[in-house]
């Protein structure tokens, strides 16, 4: 179906859906995908194999591979995750800040859905169930488009969907896949800002960045996360040590995981050989700046200013020596993605201080940058994380496909 | 000063302020600029009188120089309003939904200011001043960007702005004016997605558009007003047809005036007459479905497809007679601009159903869609109006211009 016929059809389906759509219809609707899953599980691998073979002709690497497999395992999460989402309270139509005006009429907001979400994605086909579920959940239409390589997959489970929807009497169009496979398409999704109200793209930054140029339709995104834990001079050492090496170490592929060590330079002579040392001992790469190297220059790389504005997502750490707090904050101001930065100390005033000066979309005090996280968090679920400064910053989860209106109930008032 | 260069000095400005932007300091500036517009007045209307003189020269419209006019009634109300938002609430630094989790961290939400926001308006210098002296509330810098027409007017007043920050120890970036006059430098501001956080846009349908279609920084607006009355079947006439008279004819130029008046069959043949002469008794040009003018013909023109979408900002009114409550749901779900609509109606489950199915940022039960404003609806002060679905939908205040950012509270808190 051409771009926006499709996208018409979604919107229509949307609007519908916001009468139809309680939460015993909604749930009824991912209990069905689920079950859905778990009866078209043979026919999902066998359709999943095709695109893995295509791959493999076109000489996909193992990641990619990996990253577009169906296996058992994933086809089990995404049933429990369909499960997990319908037991998640409904965060649409709740009123609030209900006050009444001078005048004698009541304004207040309501929690409503967003509209149409569009989704565009590389070739994981687990985000095809998981984004369509929450988007279910709160009440959204969606436009998926993912990955080419992923295709037969991605339609596959799309059947799955739409049967789901048709099971409980809901238009189908409310899940639409954008198939055709130039990338024209995308672009002529991206203008549709008519029929869809929201752009959230997950993959490279590359992919992003091309989203945000053509799109006259919000996006929400993070580009990178480049991460930072600063050890302040009132820090517990320790708690220092073992924090930096969860940061790092943990998880190091993930967009949480630490990129950039702060060490004040009060406390760097005694941190530094220790926990560098322990680093290095968990396969780190250093990369130090010259006072880092003049305390501790075992094995230890010269940073470079890109450095600092690196998200290695691998067992690579850049340290750097700062004077105080005031030069941990303006560098992270400076160099950091807005996405999460931790500081180790005892002091309340400096914790107070971090928390308040670092724009960043989460800012923690004594914990590993790894927390950032919407699970962790309690939000149940993560459609993803925004490190924008508009709508929701951080992990995103089902209240933040959410929007509000403005409701207003008068006794015939007018204005005079 | 070059685009890039401005933009990023605004963004250092903003930091700093992060720090030093307490409540006391910013209502000083607040009243620092309020005394200064006092004493500057004389030299205000000089160079207003520049911009006037050039205008006229210009041929510019007399509505375009009345838009344009500092006179002194109007700089009394920049006065008065930068009074008013200093006595407003400080919507920055509160924490909210702080929650402990499991494993004994806290985490918790707090307000916080977006960044630096860009304003690009046409000629109306007191937009200068009260956009600046809201964004300042918030914590928030400024990159404006006026009409070229009001140049010297535009410029006099940052001049007072920025005397104003300097005067409170604040560095005077924090309120920058882009005064190339060549539209590149617009396009400029609009990918300084580094440093510049949301662009507000105001103006015209077509100044809007092309800040959408170049923009890589996310753009909060409203397109149009094109707001509807309906007159449910189980409407009180009288209430119905007082509500329509105020929509309509109290300010015709307004965006939330209504632009649309929609009649359930059912009563229509009682209400049409009574209605339609009483509103073509105050001036008002009814343009009518075939249904209506079957009804009510006398001086009613035939409505074309163009009159369901048009924003008149006159004595002008579209009527169409529906079906039922769908059919005026669907009616405005698909030819509305999504800013505000009123349903007349004793019923309830009517009203809910209006309420819960019309997709537009305000709602409105029993009175005029006028009532859609930030003062009415006590933000105590309105940057604007967003029709879009994030972040902010409806009437803008002080709290619409803040965002939030996650907080961690741990205790040596590590990931497994």
């Amino acid at each position: 179906m051409e771009v926006k016929a499709l996208a018409r059809a979604v919107h229509e389906a949307y609007l519908a859906f916001l009468d139809q759509g309680t939460t015993k219809v909604k749930n009824e609707i991912l209990l069905a995908i689920s079950e859905g899953l778990a009866r078209g599980r043979e026919e999902l691998m066998a359709e999943n194999r095709k695109d893995l073979d295509a791959g493999e002709r076109a000489g996909l690497s193992k990641a990619m591979l990996d990253r577009l497999a169906l296996t058992e395992k994933r086809i089990d999460g995404m049933i429990t995750a369909m499960q997990d989402v319908a037991a998640l309270p409904d965060p649409v139509g709740r009123i609030y800040d209900m006050n009444v005006r001078p005048e004698g009429f009541r304004v207040g907001r309501m929690r409503v859905p967003i509209g149409v979400i569009g989704i565009i994605y590389e070739a994981r086909p687990n985000v095809t169930v998981e984004a369509s579920g929450l988007c279910i959940k709160s009440g959204n239409a969606t436009v998926l488009r993912g990955g080419s390589s992923a295709l037969h997959s991605n339609m596959a489970l799309v059947k799955i969907i739409k049967a789901a929807l048709l099971e409980c009497g809901v238009d189908d169009s409310l899940v639409g896949y954008v198939d055709t496979p130039s990338r024209d398409a995308v672009d002529e999704m991206l203008v549709q800002d008519e029929h869809i109200h929201l752009i959230i793209p997950r993959g490279g930054e590359s992919l992003i960045r091309r989203v945000v140029e053509k799109s006259t339709i919000p996006v929400l995104k993070h580009y990178k996360g480049v991460c930072h834990t600063y050890v302040n001079e009132k820090a517990d050492l320790k708690m220092a040590l073992r924090l930096t090496l969860n940061g790092k170490v943990q998880r190091p592929a993930v967009c949480n995981a630490t990129e950039t060590l702060l060490v004040d330079q009060a406390v760097a002579a005694e941190f530094c050989p220790r926990a560098l040392s322990a680093l290095q001992e968990q396969g780190v790469e250093i990369r130090g700046c010259e006072r880092t190297r003049a305390i501790y220059s075992k094995d230890v790389v010269a940073a470079t200013e890109d450095d600092w504005t690196a998200e290695y997502l691998d067992l690579i750490l850049a340290v750097k020596i700062v004077d105080d707090i005031d030069d941990a904050i303006a560098h992270i101001n400076r160099y950091g993605s807005a996405h999460t930065e931790t500081i180790v100390t005892r002091d309340i005033a400096t914790a107070d201080k971090f928390t308040r000066r670092v724009d960043s979309s989460s800012v923690i005090v004594n914990a590993t940058t790894r927390l950032s996280d919407g699970g962790v968090y309690g939000l149940g679920a993560e459609i993803g994380i925004s490190t924008d400064k508009l709508h929701a910053r951080g992990p995103m989860g089902l209240e933040e496909l959410t929007t509000y209106k403005w409701i207003v109930q008068g006794d015939g008032h007018i204005r005079e």
